[in-house]
């Protein structure tokens, strides 16, 4: 009764905010990337926001996309290396801020940005500001696992969490994985390095007896390890922002490692060159299940608009994803849908007074 | 200069203590492991600690394993989930304990044990003691990476470190690297969510500056991501227990993962059933290669002796790999090396009062 409506979207009417100055590629890589989202949902139009002397150039290479975008000149970049605090007091005219306002005002139903994540976030807070009910927002993205894909958050928003943060992080997430990924009663699991309920921080013990009585959007299965993750113990996996970028990052250099013995393995003799052949496709299949561009696009949870940041390392390919993942937020109408249920949630919490609303006994 | 000489250690001179109850599959496994690992170091001697109604019948059906061992009836068991505060009141008369005692009175060159990691830490703390200028011993693995091994510490002894606790891993592990992956100048990194000097908590910050200032058994590479790790950027990784166990456990259920999606990709055509058949040898080498096992056996760094820890679900073979950590730390003489090295370091740190031996500022 749950699963998500398949929320129309209006032909040409999804308008998308880019900022083109974000990531180690741009403008290049984030224009290219545009384009190839254009391509892959003509109801899009982008508000992009950049260095017009760099970007028009880039958008003429690609007339479908320039047909269906607006360019706005920003004088300021954003840094890779810029102290958040910094980046708010002086990045008002950034490409970055100004992308992030146009979903604030209401003129683009998403952003999506490349760029500094502390600096994305802060900017973000600011301008989206949080949902009622939830006191930090959580970068998520998704994973793939043996049984299909979960989500974990936090990835780097939050470097220490309180025990309220990770009981906000399982509903954000719970609600994540019902809407877009369509799972009807997701695992949510709160990663430690143990599943004894001794192990841990206070912090995650204290977490963990608040959600064996919280009413989720799913069932709650405890704690769960770092194996667990790529084995698909959890749809939904909750950590703090420290614990979860090395998660992510480890996931992603151990999957590279393993296609690096694969390659030297196979490199060690003319019967398994020959065989390389023969499964070239079960190869390329392989290779496309691991492309890291396929899970591009961590999105910001909590906020009352869609923000996603790409990895700034990204290629088009990768940006094209993480738009599709804005597309998809935005179709799913999740910030409506969470916006519900954290409503619905917090009457429960009042009738019986439940424990996430308590602070952390730090 | 550095270079590890090559002790000798005299034939059938070796004991080590071997708690026989500890793990999933104990007594059964732990014994076959044993035996394994007496057919590959004959000059291996054992003092078996455990249930001698149990334990004797599986002796007697490794004739050679029996007449290279001792075993000595211990009655009681230490628990997979008592507290180590528990075990330490409890147990002192079990197979974990005494096997341990073994080694702080000089029976034995090491010990081995599947069991309750906080508990045989714990323990050996106590029996063991930490060494001169060690305030916290660090649990310690081999990885694989792109280029080697690297050393990775800790991995769940310390959920929370101070400043100057990683200061000391980072100069253990690179003792470590140096004597027991004989890397003469190993690159030490300190785990983090960005290379950025602003990243992280303030512990690791105030880490990263005395680690800059200090002379190491190797060089100090600044902050490591996730990604890092199995690239191979560092041969040593620095972390605190939470996020170290937490990055070892991703990557071997990544490793995992990615073999279950060979496996798939393969059986889906007869032309890469076919390829899989060519390339069986090279297939065969990569599960070589990324079989956990392998890297079965994390040691116990700080400590005055040297104790190893099996993973708990451990086979025989596993086991076997366990003992053989011991085997090689013993004979690399690693206590004695850390002990010069630690020594070395005080005399430095006393003439320049280095930062490493201030307090962290938490």
């Amino acid at each position: 009764m749950f699963q998500a409506p398949n929320t129309s979207i209006k032909a040409a009417s999804l308008p998308i905010a880019i900022d083109a100055m974000g990531g180690d590629h741009a403008p290049d890589a984030i224009i290219a990337g545009a384009a190839e989202a254009r391509i892959r949902y003509p109801q899009l139009k982008f508000l992009i926001y950049g260095d017009e002397a760099r970007v028009r150039p880039l958008l003429d290479a690609h007339p479908l996309l320039k047909a269906s975008s607006e360019l706005r000149h920003t004088p300021d970049i954003v840094g890779s290396a810029v102290k958040p605090s910094i980046a708010l007091r002086q990045g008002k005219n950034s490409s970055m801020r100004l992308a992030i306002d146009a979903v604030a005002n209401g003129e683009a139903a998403a952003v999506v940005s490349a760029g500094n994540t502390g600096a994305l976030l802060a900017m973000a807070m600011l301008s989206l500001r949080t949902l009622p009910g939830i006191d930090r927002p959580a970068i998520a993205t998704m994973l793939p696992t043996q049984r299909g894909e979960c989500v974990m958050l936090d990835l780097g928003a939050n470097v220490e969490c309180k025990a309220e943060n990770y009981v906000q992080f399982a509903l954000m997430g719970a609600i994540f994985a019902r809407t877009a990924l369509g799972i009807l009663s997701p695992l949510v699991g709160l990663l430690n390095i143990g599943s004894e309920e001794m192990k841990g921080h206070a912090e995650l013990q204290e977490a963990n007896v608040a959600l064996r009585d919280m009413a989720l959007a799913g069932s709650y299965v405890g704690f769960v390890e770092g194996n667990d993750i790529p084995a698909g113990k959890a749809d939904v996996v909750v950590t703090d922002g420290f614990s979860g970028n090395i998660a992510l990052k480890v996931a992603e250099g151990t999957a590279k490692l393993v296609t690096h013995f694969i390659r030297v393995s196979f490199r060690r003799s003319l019967l398994a060159s020959l065989g390389y052949l023969f499964a070239y496709g079960a190869f390329k299949r392989l290779k496309q299940r691991l492309d890291p561009r396929r899970y591009n696009g961590a999105m910001f949870l909590g906020l009352s608009g869609i923000c996603v940041k790409s990895h700034g390392g990204t290629d088009a390919l990768g940006f094209a994803n993480a738009i599709a993942v804005a597309v998809d937020l935005v179709g799913q109408g999740y910030i409506d849908k969470i916006r519900r249920e954290l409503a619905r949630f917090e009457t429960e919490s009042a009738k019986t007074a439940a424990p996430a609303t308590t602070s952390a006994a730090q």
